[in-house]
């Protein structure tokens, strides 16, 4: 299980409740194996603190453990190194507050929230501005993403900030393990 | 099947052989499912020309032929049309070269060939300068990506340019999903 340490100021949570369904009902949804590892990858590449997975449900979070121990510990540590180190980087949590707790414990201040979604949102911020105040590394950051149709209005709400949608070209249907990737490059990529 | 149009000069070709495996050796890779679906997706996204998964193989050839029918014409199309505007971008080629030859045919010009990797190149040529290259609209270039441990030496070599790989702290094993979008998104995505 991963062991999270002040390396780095921003952490990922993957958020499987509260989430829209299709009918825009909240739901929780399933894991998706892709997911953990695409986005422990970029977390990885990225050099973030840490990468949560966020579900309620204890079928999910004993999937979740299964995954993490084969790469970690198991058959695939010694397989894919690699997947080692990435993975090392995941750890459960039961909810977005849990989550929250966690790293105001570690951190001993209050963790800033950032949510992403597809839709704009009246209160946005530019990837820009927020890459500018990310370098504030005395501040734990916590960047959500939702899985599903997205993040609930009431999520969003309670963020500090609510990070701009990328703009497609009329068509703004990533996967989720795409929207990460592009966000984490444009927040903390190196320049061009 | 998806009909191939010049509505844009970028094209990406997702390479299942030639291809290295873990030891370096030649193979052809199975196709995953996930990439079709969130590469369509991103070439949506960024409007591209179009998306080549490149497979000789027949049993694979089948297997891309029934998710884009699903999807594009099938039950998938009512359920998610956002699927169906993605998927109809894919078309499957049986090599580089005929990729090449389909898009020549198409534009009554030769096709430059853009090669990627996560290991450095002698020649490569960075993300800022690839960009103002592909605002050439009158020619026709070919992003390929190397599924499994990446694109062949010869296929590198053979290349019109070998983009840069992305730089991570550390650690560069980022899914093939997961380059794609960020380099998309470099090469196309708006600025910030």
């Amino acid at each position: 299980m991963g062991v999270f340490q002040q390396t780095a100021n921003l952490y990922l949570g993957l958020v499987h409740y509260p989430i829209y369904d299709k009918q825009k009902e909240v739901v929780a949804t399933a894991v998706t194996n892709f997911d953990i590892h695409d986005i422990a990858r970029c977390a990885r590449t990225y050099g973030l603190g840490g990468f949560f997975v966020i579900t309620p449900l204890e079928s999910q979070i004993q999937l979740v453990e299964r995954i993490i121990r084969h790469w970690v510990e198991g058959a695939g540590s010694s397989y894919n190194p690699t997947r080692k180190e990435s993975l090392s980087l995941v750890q459960i949590s039961r909810s977005i507050d849990e989550t929250e707790r966690t790293l105001a414990d570690l951190w001993k201040k209050r963790v800033k929230r950032i949510a992403t979604g597809a839709s704009p949102h009246p209160q946005c911020i530019g990837f820009g501005p927020l890459r500018k105040i990310l370098e504030d590394r005395e501040t734990p950051f916590l960047i959500l993403f939702g899985t599903g149709w997205g993040l609930t209005q009431e999520v969003k709400d309670d963020s500090d900030y609510v990070l701009a949608p990328i703009e497609g070209k009329g068509y703004n249907h990533l996967s989720v393990r795409s929207a990460v990737a592009i966000i984490l490059d444009r927040l903390l990529g190196q320049d061009l």
